[in-house]
C-alpha cells in the first residue's frame, strides 16, 4: 500500500487539492500563500472564527474509517457555527501525519471532509499538511451571521426555558463520529429570535450547562426526568445509569439554547411544525449564579459535573 | 514544576487568555462557541485565510526557548499575508501537548506568539487546546487586502526581474525562529503597484522560485554571483557551499517578487529610499515554462532544487 513518505507532500497536496470543494466566492484557493475570498457584500456581518482539532487516540482510535475522521473534523467546527446561528463559509485543514500513513486513507479523511463540506455550501480553500508523530487534522473555519445577530452563551436570564437539540448520551458507541451540524437549525433560532443564549454540547450537559450558566451570570436546573437519553445510552454501562451517561458522555453535537418562559410554549409549537428532530426542554435557569442542580426523585442535588478533561 | 496535567485544561485556557491580545473589532473573543468579529466596511475588501503548523522535532527542537516557537507560529502566517500584500488581523491558535508540558513552558510560547502579534495589531481570538504526544501549534491567521490587490504567484511575465528582500541561508543557524515578517514591505509592494508576482521563501529560493515560475506559467534563470548570502551561511558546511545554502536551507521568511524590467530602475530608487532592509535583484523570469536555471562562472545550468520534503 502507497504511503505519504513514498509519493511526498507535493503529490499529497495535488491530490488533496482536487478533492476540496470550492464556491464562487473562492478567488484564489490552494497553492497560493493566502487563499483569497470575495464576500458578497450583504447588510452588515459579523464573522465567526473557530478552530478544532481531531487528534488519533484523543479524538479517535485508529480503527476508525477515515471518511468518520473527516466527517467528525469538519462537523465540529460546523456544529460551533451552527451554536452561533451562524452561516459557514470557508475552510482550511492542517493535517499532521506519520511518513507511514497510508495515502488512501489520507485521502478518505479528506473525502469524509469534503462530503459534509459540500453538503452545507462550505469551501476547503487552504491548509497544511505536514509530518508528525499521529494523525491529526485542525480545521479552522469562517462565516457569518448578520451584524450583531450572533447568538451567544451569555444571554440567557432566569426563569429562561432551558432546551436541547437531539437526544444524549452514547457517543463512544459511534455518534460522535456521525454527528449532523444543526446548522439549519441554530439560523431558524436565531432568525426567528427565539433563543437569549446558545451553545452546542461538546464536552456533555453536565460541563456545558454551566459554562453557558457562567456566562450568563446565572444558575440553572435540570430536570432529571426530561433528559432525553439517546438509544445507545438506554442500558447502564461500566456502573454508569442512563442519566449520566446522557449528562456526561459528551461528543452530542447537539444544540443547548435557553428561550424565555412565556415564549416557551408558542416556541415548542412553532419548532415542531418546522423541524422533524426533537427539541426538549430538560430545565431552567435561576438566579443563584454559578449553582447547576438537578431535580429528580429525591429532590433538587448539585450537580456533579465529570465532562471531558483534555489534560487528565 | 507545574504541569499541564495538574492544572487542566480550563486552567490553562483562562491563563492563555489572559495573555492574548486584543483589538477594538472583537465583539467576543475567547470563551464562545466561535469568536465574532466586526470588520469596519472599508471600501471592499478581499480576505486572506491562511493556515501553518509549527511541530517540535519538525520545525523547531525540544531545546529552543518557548518564545521563539510562538513568535515562529505567528510569524510564519504573518509572513504568507505579508506576501499577499495583505493586512493580518485575527488570529486562532490551536495548541497540542503531553499532559506532562511545563505551565510555564507554553505560556511562554503563548507570549512570544501574543507578543509578535500586538506589535502587528493582530487580536488572538480564539483556538484550542489538546493533548497529544508532542508539542505544536496551529495558528490560523484572517487578514485583508483592498478587493482585487492580493498579489498572486501566478502574475510573473517572461523578462520580468526577480527580486528577493534580505539575505538567504543559514536558517538552522537560528534565523528561522527570529524572523521579522515583511508586512510593511508586502503592503508597499503592493500599494505602489510595482511587483507582478510576489510569495514568501519558506521552503527556499531553489524550490519556491519553481512555484512562482510554474504558476506564472514561465521559466527562470538566477545569477548566482546575485544571491545575498546570510552571514550564518558564509562559511560551508557539511559539505554544503554557502551558495547552496542560500538556495537551499529554507525558512528565510523573505518576500521573493518579480517586476517588470522597464521598472526595475525606478523601482531599486523607490526601494532604496523607502527601507534600508536589502532588496536584491537576484535573476528573471524567462518563456521557458517550468525551466529554472543558475547562471555562473560555468554558464548556465539546470537548477538541482533541494528544498524541504515533509515526508521524506
Amino acid at each position: 500500500m502507497k504511503q505519504v513518505g513514498d509519493i511526498g507532500e507535493r503529490a499529497l497536496v495535488d491530490r488533496l487539492r482536487r478533492l476540496a470543494p470550492g464556491r464562487p466566492d473562492v478567488r484564489a484557493g490552494i497553492g497560493d500563500d493566502c487563499a483569497v475570498v470575495r464576500p458578497v457584500p450583504r447588510g452588515g456581518a459579523d464573522w465567526l472564527l473557530k478552530s478544532d482539532p481531531v487528534i488519533e487516540g484523543v479524538h479517535f482510535l485508529p480503527t476508525v474509517s477515515p471518511a468518520r475522521i473527516g466527517h467528525k473534523a469538519v462537523g465540529r467546527v460546523l456544529s460551533d457555527m451552527a451554536a452561533m446561528g451562524g452561516e459557514p463559509a470557508w475552510l482550511l485543514m492542517d493535517l499532521v501525519a506519520p511518513a507511514e500513513a497510508p495515502v488512501a486513507r489520507i485521502e478518505g479523511i479528506y473525502r469524509g471532509a469534503a462530503a459534509l463540506a459540500r453538503r452545507w455550501g462550505v469551501a476547503i480553500v487552504g491548509g497544511d499538511t505536514s509530518r508528525g508523530p499521529v494523525l491529526e487534522l485542525h480545521v479552522f473555519g469562517v462565516g457569518r451571521v448578520p451584524r450583531g445577530e450572533a447568538v451567544l452563551r451569555s444571554g440567557a436570564r432566569p426563569g429562561d426555558a432551558v432546551y436541547v437539540t437531539g437526544a444524549l448520551g452514547g457517543s463512544a458507541a459511534g455518534r460522535h463520529l456521525r454527528f449532523t451540524p444543526r446548522l439549519d437549525e441554530g439560523r431558524w433560532l436565531r432568525e426567528r429570535g427565539w433563543v437569549t443564549a446558545m451553545m452546542d454540547l461538546s464536552d456533555g450537559l453536565a460541563s456545558d450547562l454551566p459554562r453557558l450558566a457562567l456566562a450568563s451570570r446565572a444558575g440553572a436546573v435540570i430536570e432529571a426526568g426530561r433528559v432525553p437519553i439517546a438509544p445507545a445510552a438506554r442500558r447502564t454501562r461500566r456502573g454508569r445509569s442512563p442519566l449520566f451517561q446522557a449528562l456526561a458522555d459528551g461528543e452530542d453535537f447537539e444544540l443547548l439554547f435557553t428561550v424565555p418562559a412565556r415564549r416557551a410554549a408558542a416556541f415548542e409549537r412553532a419548532w415542531a411544525r418546522r423541524f422533524s428532530l426533537a427539541c426538549t426542554r430538560v430545565g431552567m435557569m435561576t438566579a443563584r449564579a454559578g449553582v447547576i442542580e438537578v431535580e429528580g426523585g429525591h429532590g433538587r442535588r448539585p450537580l456533579q459535573t465529570a465532562g471531558y478533561e483534555h489534560f487528565a
